[in-house]
């Protein structure tokens, strides 16, 4: 392997433009379609290490905006990179933070509902910190240095994502500065053989828009690339068409990301139109509002009253610590019930230990040609699922 | 072994009244001194039942009080005992609630500012629930009849805490209503072949009540002694004192627990003075608040700035998981100022782990006849450490 990705497919869905790749990273080979766990902040939020990598994850996105308001890039870079700091040995991902900004000034901020919205310009986006309010520059340039510093073994251009709905003259504006951006990240990109650097794909619900996005990142040139503006409150139906349009216009044999995606039919239909990576926030924050998943294809709410003596683990299928531990529903509604939180750190093992399998299965499916049946599964199972719109930049 | 607890004592210091025992209780040989872990709900705050074990802990506290009502003894009975409820194998202990109906009443219960103190006579106490405000009765009757239901190993009498200050009178009151409770609880304990009972000697700082407590209680006869009303605003002299003259009294042959204490070096005093087992919230509750112990003496209160790049662990001596994992306190610094939760989790870890290992190297120390050198040291290191009030009943 010459730089720091290699991708490689091992087999295609015969009925639908699903792929089964491996992609080997720095720290680690990564079998795809694979689904990334958010730790914005350096954590994987109510886990430790340990507990994470029994879940089966195998990569943890950083995000770029919040690690360099706290810690601080140069605190992580002093500690010798993310991986060091945190502890964490497998390949981690960083996000620009040009979705953060945007998403973060949209609700105010936390604690700031009062603070101007960011100021974009050409140059990049100046904002007010949603910790303190003091004032921060961000930029194609300043994103990669922080990312170089951060050292993650994925990174991500600077974009920036329009809000759903927008006209689409603001949209295009997006785009527009989203492929200025993109040049202007590949060449502040300081450390080409040791972190890989994907391209965002923008242009909302204009399909020829995307066009434009894509061709212009195309042109740039990237190690992967990464569908943006999805998830946004679009619906299922809108996101289908854009990545039926989008993906066959991305490299066949660079590896496609779906930024901010999402439930388990959401990631299903996505790899059955030719996605490969996947991360969101939604086993993570569902663990924590005390809602799990399980391989019914429901969710269950662990504060229901009916859980109170029910004496059955959150799912008599699943694999995970929390399950084969012997905790009960009817213990996890009490923990929730009473605050604990330790009622987080159990839920959050299931919910991502489910996500990691639910996405083996489908791999082995993949493999085994049996993909179809296994998207129609999840369709029938998840009828009345939602959708996961990534309304915040938070985790 | 006949019945549900032997002890027996191994060696005692020539220096002091230390003792070094052993006690098999039904879920485990237990190594005296011992530390108990806090578990008021039925779990130890932001630990799983793996990290918990990991600490070295051997025995784990549940509250009749809390527990009663949430989830409710039936619930827990329902579900086969807090053993089964909780995952923990090991022994267990629940306190009887007595502490707890007056610290939370004192302090207006959480949430509840404005209730009206508990109404106590003779047959019990009545007073409303911290969560919702409903009525509520615990007596002795009651209480046992909950720790059976609850299937701890060790189970306590139903006993009155008066706080302090108080004037005689009220404490000679409390004695006498204990003395009377004690004898009521031994009479309403349904599985003595399975549970052992301790009575809880109060008395507050009157010597003289002290020894009324002792007698009435060794006339009714239980399997331990625990010495309650201490580390409740007293002060470490006041603490000593009543040891000095308590523990003679206690029987020889048997267990003796000091309730809610305490720091490390008011637990070597008090082991000094002939006491076999400990609780406290502060390994835990500290750690939460960003304090962890350290070797030194000193602890680190990890929001300090200076911690900012200090890529150390948190005690280069330590063995826990989280020091040996490569946490470093600047990674800790940081997770707490963003408010992850799994800085609790890695701190909580650290602390309980420290005072496993602080209870193992006084053992140790009893068993090479090095006590008094090891409680020497600790005197030195702690002399600026603080006591440890147990201001509430809630860990």
């Amino acid at each position: 392997m010459s730089g720091p990705i290699a991708f490689s497919l091992l087999g295609r869905d015969e009925n639908t433009k699903a792929r089964r790749g491996r992609l080997v990273l720095p720290h680690g080979t990564v079998e795809t379609p694979v689904f990334m766990a958010v730790g914005t902040r350096g954590a994987v939020k109510a886990l430790t290490i340990d507990q994470v990598h029994a879940t089966g994850t195998e990569v943890v996105l950083g995000n770029t905006y919040h690690l360099a308001l706290r810690p601080g890039a140069e605190v992580v870079r002093a500690a010798g990179g993310l991986h060091r700091f945190t502890g964490w040995t497998r390949n981690m991902l960083t996000d620009s933070g040009g979705f953060q900004v945007w998403s973060l000034a949209t609700r105010g901020g936390r604690g700031g509902g009062d603070m101007a919205p960011p100021e974009v310009s050409e140059k990049g986006v100046r904002f007010r910190s949603h910790y303190d309010g003091s004032l921060l520059d961000l930029s194609p340039e300043k994103s990669i240095e922080i990312q170089n510093a951060l050292g993650a073994d994925v990174i991500m251009a600077f974009d920036e994502c329009a809000p759903h709905p927008s006209p689409k003259e603001a949209v295009a504006a997006a785009v527009a500065r989203t492929s200025l951006w993109a040049a202007r990240s590949r060449g502040a990109h300081q450390r080409r053989e040791e972190q890989a650097l994907f391209g965002i794909v923008q242009g909302g619900v204009f399909l020829d828009l995307r066009d434009e996005s894509a061709t212009a990142l195309r042109k740039v040139g990237f190690d992967g690339y990464a569908v943006g503006g999805l998830s946004v409150g679009e619906g299922p139906e809108q996101m289908a068409r854009v990545l039926d349009h989008t993906c066959p216009r991305l490299p066949e044999e660079q590896p496609r990301y779906l930024m901010g995606v999402g439930t388990p039919i959401d990631i299903c239909e996505a790899v059955s139109r030719g996605i490969d990576m996947f991360d969101c926030v939604l086993p993570t924050r569902n663990a924590r509002n005390a809602q799990v998943f399980t391989w019914s294809g429901e969710q269950l709410k662990l504060r229901n009253a009916r859980f109170r003596e029910d004496f059955s683990p959150l799912d008599p299928l699943c694999s995970c610590a929390t399950c084969k531990g012997g905790f009960t529903r009817a213990y996890l509604r009490h923990l929730f019930s009473v605050e604990e939180v330790t009622a987080l750190t159990l839920a959050t093992i299931h919910n991502l230990t489910f996500y990691q399998d639910f996405m083996g299965k489908m791999r082995e499916a993949l493999l085994q040609g049996q993909f179809a049946s296994f998207l129609e599964k999840w369709r029938h199972l998840c009828r009345n699922g939602d959708s996961s719109p990534r309304e915040t930049g938070d985790d």
